[in-house]
């Protein structure tokens, strides 16, 4: 129990789920989780480093050195990759404020064709989106998500679409975003 | 047939296979033959950017973010993952100036452990070995190269050692590095 400012005690084991300080963060419960993971033995999964072009880097001595100037680069691949029951495993994470829509300008057209490609290879390929405003994170496979990709006239998904189409991700406080149970019990239908 | 300065006409395809200008840089090397591998849609090979740990970022206009002091991380994984034939597959490259031994100090203490964990994952991890001296590029397996360093008394493998233990990547011109080829007729001994 807290004591809070206003001298009223509450647990905050029962505060509502849509707390302010929880799923906020989509990378954040993502780190937490794949730590568990690797942790338990469960699955190997990292997020690759952002990718940057490195224009000039001083050695003020000769084990530090410092980047001076660099700027962002656009990503080839997905943010996160990794290895579960011998099966590759690639996806890519995104959140979204918005109440009714996720659009698909949010993910790289190269981003697209490489989950495209990873599928095609016999490997597990999908995209995590939250909705922050309902903490609600969803599991989306690629394949789902080209059917509508590939139709010129959706440039976005409804989150009606989502509930519809996709796996929702249980939330628990060790496992923020525990995507790897609905893998398990789903991914059969969804590998060549 | 070339002419040189000297008079003579030599023929380039006879160049001793030592010349200075092929196999300098492994990582070019390499990333020529995933360009390759990805055209060809053989595999999925990617490296990793390299971890940067951002300080400070200028924003000098909207759509420019300038990186103004940032340093570099190690690496808490391998430089390069990706999928083949629906395997997992995860490695770390190495080249060499030394003529006889490649030191296991050169692979950080946590990248053997991720090798060894992909490998208990039911992926295929090996380190790709270049002799610079020699341009030869041999592949190892992670179980075999363990073989080595879990011996508290050896710090390092001899060249010899590599040329009995590895196998020798083939290097042609348009897959300058083309460790797939070995991949495929040897994965089966080496995974679980």
């Amino acid at each position: 129990m807290i004591n809070y400012p206003d001298g009223k005690k509450r647990n905050p084991a029962l505060r509502p789920a849509k707390r302010a300080n929880l799923g906020m963060d989509l990378e954040t419960d993502l780190n937490i989780t794949h730590q568990q993971y690797v942790t338990l033995d469960r699955a190997l999964v990292y997020k690759k480093p952002t990718p940057i072009q490195i224009v000039h880097v001083d050695y003020p001595s000769r084990e530090h050195a410092k980047i001076t100037e660099a700027y962002f680069k656009i990503p080839s691949t997905t943010d996160y990759n990794g290895i579960w029951n011998g099966l590759y495993i690639d996806f890519e994470a995104k959140q979204t404020q918005n109440r009714t829509r996720f659009s698909f300008a949010k993910i790289f057209p190269h981003q697209w064709t490489h989950l495209k490609r990873v599928a095609e290879h016999g490997g597990l390929a999908f995209v995590i989106l939250r909705f922050t405003l309902y903490n609600e994170t969803y599991l989306i496979y690629i394949n789902t998500l080209l059917t509508q990709y590939n139709d010129v006239n959706t440039r976005s998904i409804s989150y009606t679409w989502v509930k519809h189409h996709a796996y929702l991700i249980p939330c628990r406080y060790q496992m923020p975003c525990d995507w790897l149970s609905v893998v398990k019990t789903t991914y059969k239908e969804h590998t060549l």
